[in-house]
């Protein structure tokens, strides 16, 4: 039986969440779950996280309709971290990109390798 | 020009770094860099870490052989998460298994979806 208070959080009472595409293998995006966000999310089957900087619940896509919908959620070694697979409604990014890791840094410049949608 | 000290850190100068294979896609495991780490890890090629609990450099497989070689990092919209794209040597979890997230939740349990190899 997996109990999400078993989960190391930190001093904030949260853990990094990786968001993946579950077919591409992409990854999408990493914010934060508090034990509770954990358990939305999986008894939803919508990833919801804690957002930090609104100290509330954040169903990923609410608003903007780019819904997470949960395919698998994993715990690593540490259990200090989740992996969650999802399958991704529209861009996961705020900036309408797939992905929020479009950055790379290339021969020691930043490089935009990925357009809005 | 990427300079590292523009990533937004957190209170204890750290920003955390997905893992992920470059070739296949699984995402490794996550661990923290700050901005030293992070222009080791540009500068030579081997994924470095900043070990919280030794509160030390950890260059990922320095000791156990089981090296990443960075092949792209990126940075998120945020700019306060890394995803570092690898050439992994050997399992990247210490318990010798492939990937971190070798546990997933399912119906509720918790399943072993990996074994050490």
């Amino acid at each position: 039986m997996f109990d999400p208070a078993t989960l190391k959080f930190d001093a904030a009472g949260l853990v990094p969440a990786i968001a993946q595409d579950h077919s591409s293998g992409e990854v999408l995006m990493l914010a934060w779950m508090n034990a509770e966000a954990v358990a939305k999310t999986l008894d939803t089957g919508r990833v919801t996280y804690w957002s930090r900087s609104r100290q509330a619940f954040w169903v990923k896509g609410e608003t903007s309709g780019h819904l997470q919908h949960l395919v698998e959620m994993r715990v690593d070694c540490d259990r200090d971290c989740l992996l969650v697979l999802v399958r991704q409604e529209g861009p996961a990014c705020h900036t309408g990109r797939r992905s929020c890791f479009y950055t790379s840094v290339r021969d020691g410049d930043e490089v935009e390798i990925m357009a809005p949608e």
